[in-house]
């Protein structure tokens, strides 16, 4: 993408509003993240501030407080569209208005219909608008929120530990650690930013997982993050017993179970809730959880385990994000990170474009996206 | 390993050196591959030079020609031990005195009996000597004649090529192309770099490969490099029939069979030569092979395939550098890349350092080494 024209200075500010959008990584949801500085008429930094919270100012009103009168023949960067309807805040594209912005550069469009064309209420006003500088960037940073908005469901991140040659356990079914506490830690991490994390049921029975993050300190100014939602896929309503770690009120809890289920031990239970949902193929109709995880506003959701759940998401290509931690170590036997995913022929395989990979302590992380992009609005 | 007292110009001599050693990789062998910086009193860069082919001459000759009568009160930068003993050159120990070196700094001891103490004869001679100067680097540079030298047998390295989810082909066993062209050219480096290339009897029944690498250019002034020995285990004779494309004569091939195989078909054929083993377990004994290529002064193998001839060195703990192809797909379906390697539970992994991770065209490379040395000189 070739990007609008722009200086220098306005390419450094939007990518300063990009790692200000970043702070706002779970707490801002079910809005976006957005990061927005504005620079004096003489193209000096006169303010900046990003989203911290749903239902609290939006980035373009942090950063024009900040600015003051200095905004006046300014430009204003922004990481999305400034919006253009009357929610919990004030139109921001009126904001900027007021304030005699004279030019607004934004990296992304805002595909949100209620959003209303804020760039056409900015143009309509006399200010200049420019888009699509550094828009990638800015589509990763806010790929669960513009999934959600383009897709009707959560933007889906499978996560999966496994030795080089692709073993999630040894043989006897061992497995801890295969990873390091580093890449444990960096797995908190994950699970801070998204808003609901899922298992499968044979995970719960053989892991007894507990899924809670351990968040990470509040970013200056910001509101502490909050704890994930807990998912758990239990068709039959028998993996998550009475006592089962995901029911200790640490974080709040869902049950996923088939319509017919014996969940009585889950309906009564004070920290758990029981979605019911239709069955299908042996487990649950996964276009009907994730219907019902986005009308619950759940903009993204960390797939943890295991390798059918996984395959069941792979089959459904309702896979958003890979990032895959490799150990440095060879088992030669014990199960995959992957299985059933419906494919048989080298030519159906997920295709996928590796976006990162770094160390993490030991290990290897690998992050990744489908290589063609499931939806294509632009 | 803190090195000696070296300052910033031996440092980066010796940085140089490293990289005019790697380009003997493929043309110096059974010899190590050496590189040889020489500066003059002043530290000014006098000379270099690097052992281009076995019986040609060493490094250390190279540089003093080049440097003439610059090396005397000088300093010579080594990346081994300068030898003792006179082979098919003079020795280098005495080369260095005659020229008036009065300083040798050297990466790596030299293991091998024959070099006698080519540091001892410097220093008897009034030259100062320093070891260890990027010795790491120095170690894995000639991690395959150091190897040989050590343990008696070749340098293995097991190559692998497979998806994020670890396997090597599509349930119905389709594998082309599961990596990209770059992957692929890359490995012929690899096998370029390598005296030998080995597949069981699997992969030449499954793919019957042609093993031969495509050689890069000479480096200047440099031999052309050489065609690795081809071998294939085949322990009953039966999987390299008449046509078999490493039969074709574009490089030597070895087939390893049973004392008791039935070869007649090989043991006639003008391009292939037949090592009969033992057999042992439910193949050939690996032993008695990697004996037999160290008596054929092959310093190292690349292992392509298949995951049982894998398992079998994981299982012998004979595997000393892993190098995998990860390619950004995933299948949920499919052979993995290793079976079979004696290993059942998490804590007898065989754990590895990850010593390098980069891009190669779409795909991911990860070389790593046991984490733990095989054996422990230093």
């Amino acid at each position: 993408m070739a990007g609008p024209q722009v200086n220098e200075r306005e390419r450094a500010a939007m990518s300063r509003a990009l790692r200000l959008a970043a702070r706002g990584l779970g707490t801002t949801s079910p809005n976006p993240v957005v990061g927005c500085v504005v620079l004096d008429a003489r193209g000096e930094r006169a303010g900046e501030g990003w989203h911290r919270q749903a239902g609290g100012p939006h980035a373009e009103v942090h950063a024009l407080r900040e600015a003051g009168g200095r905004a006046r023949g300014g430009t204003a960067l922004v990481t999305l569209e400034p919006c253009n309807h009357t929610g919990r805040t004030a139109p921001c594209a009126r904001a900027l208005v007021e304030a005699g912005v004279r030019r607004v550069v934004y990296a992304v469009a805002d595909p949100d219909p209620r959003a209303e064309g804020g760039a056409a209420t900015l143009r309509a006003a006399g200010v200049e608008t420019a888009a699509g500088l550094l828009g990638e960037e800015a589509e990763r940073v806010n790929a669960a929120w513009l999934t959600s908005v383009r897709r009707g469901r959560p933007h889906i991140t499978w996560k999966y530990a496994a030795t080089l040659d692709g073993r999630t356990a040894a043989a006897d079914g061992t497995s801890r650690w295969i990873t390091s506490a580093e890449a444990r830690a960096d797995v908190h991490r994950l699970r801070a930013e998204a808003d609901a994390v899922l298992v499968g049921s044979g995970t719960a029975r053989a892991d007894d997982p507990h899924l809670a993050a351990r968040l990470p300190a509040p970013a200056p100014d910001a509101p502490a993050p909050v704890q994930p939602l807990r998912v758990v896929l239990d068709t039959t309503a028998t993996a998550v017993r009475p006592g089962a770690r995901v029911l200790d009120g640490a974080a709040p809890t869902l049950v996923a179970v088939a319509g017919d289920a014996d969940a009585g031990h889950l309906e009564d239970h004070p920290h758990a809730k029981v979605l019911r949902l239709p069955r299908a193929g042996g487990g649950l109709d996964l276009t009907a959880l994730l219907d019902a995880l986005h009308a619950r506003e759940v903009r993204s959701v960390l797939l943890e385990g295991g390798a059918r759940l996984a395959g069941a998401f792979v089959a459904a290509r309702a896979v958003d994000r890979v990032v895959g931690y490799l150990a440095p170590a060879l088992l030669g036997a014990g199960p995959q990170a992957l299985t059933d995913g419906g494919i048989s022929t080298i030519a159906d395989a997920l295709r996928l474009d590796i976006t990162d990979a770094r160390r993490i302590g030991p290990d290897l992380r690998i992050t990744a996206v489908p290589a063609t992009p499931l939806t294509k609005e632009h």
